[in-house]
């Protein structure tokens, strides 16, 4: 039973998109299993690595198929290998960055895209000022450009590191100009139909679980007071 | 048996980080829960919210007490407002800002932070032109009175949005000043020694899960085109 009726992805029953953001931490464990030279991993052994029971692990790779025997684990190298296909990062991606104001040139010169297949191709800004300027290899673009150059170069994800206000105005031009995947910096929601997905960095989520940190930190100095 | 080896915080043995990072995810469901007027809840529907299986969601909450009796489920009131209690959630917290660019000036603006008991009390900034501006109600201050304002102001958690190339220098002096728990928007790590957590807005993340989506779509397309 699933908690939103089950519709039909090219032809597979849709997986439960906490599952699917699951998956990124099993790639993570499961690459530095693979640099450490385990060959075989088993659900406990992976369990452990990210405190998730062997049951949870085994239901949420399931929705997937089946990657293991049972009582013989998983191999590493073909777990992460598959992993690695069914989230569309055995190929490169091309990204197209909007906003080239402070975060968005720290954004070009993040040396974290390429290793992952994350390729900036495309960079744009409203302001005059910017375009025509290089940036990290790139140069900058005016927003009208936008549909052309989306075509042109293939992208198929945008980073929006624009002004809050500008945010919804970003979003739906990318949206008219196919893009359905977004990254966005700005700590506001942008309005998006049920096919488009927006990753929103959430500063509070981040904030969220360091205070578990920060009480325990004073309730150790209590403690040591009395 | 854990991935670390156990130490104590305060009496309480220590809880792998993986499974803290979880607790802000069962909060929203039960929030949700809570809002709905939903009074009790099993293990086994609050894992089909968040696609959790009962007996991790029971292994997890187990780090931190017994929250629920057998076969009774849990009150969905008691339990949030411990693990609010038990995240430091059901006090205030005050946060300093540094970097009061674009992307600060943003961060400033964002409504989300009071609801959730994060309030930002102070504002700093190496560039001399944007000392002393009102920016969402509070007043610039330059980076040397840091210090000074963190112990006066009581600043337990900074938010950092200053360029790439500042983030180690601007990390350092927060953590002199005491404080620590920083996030970091801008795409780089900084060194920090264990007792201090960073959360980096880590922009690959949010890129690696919508692919999956992306891929989706594209093997619709061509089982339409075949």
């Amino acid at each position: 039973m699933l908690a939103r009726p089950v519709e039909h992805i090219g032809g597979t029953a849709e997986v439960p998109e906490v599952v699917v953001s699951r998956l990124p931490q099993y790639l993570r464990a499961l690459t530095r299993l693979s640099q450490q030279g385990v060959g075989v991993v088993s659900s406990q052994q992976l369990g452990q690595l990210i405190q998730m029971t062997p049951a949870q692990i085994r239901k949420d790779l399931s929705y997937f198929g089946r990657f293991g025997k049972q009582g013989r684990g998983y191999s590493v190298k073909y777990l992460l290998a598959e992993l690695r296909r069914i989230l569309g990062l055995d190929r490169e991606w091309r990204v197209g960055l909007v906003g080239v104001g402070r975060l968005g040139r720290a954004i070009l010169g993040y040396p974290g895209f390429a290793p992952e297949g994350f390729k900036i191709v495309a960079a744009f800004d409203a302001d005059p000022r910017q375009v025509g300027q290089m940036v990290g290899g790139i140069m900058v673009q005016p927003m009208h450009r936008l549909r052309e150059a989306v075509l042109e170069l293939g992208v198929r994800i945008a980073i929006v590191a624009v002004p809050a206000s500008q945010v919804q105005e970003v979003v739906d031009r990318l949206m008219e100009c196919g893009v359905r995947a977004i990254v966005n910096y700005a700590p506001v929601s942008a309005q998006v139909p049920p096919h488009v997905r927006v990753r929103n960095i959430d500063p509070v989520v981040a904030l969220q679980s360091m205070t578990y940190y920060l009480t325990a930190l004073d309730g150790e100095a209590k403690s040591k007071a009395s």
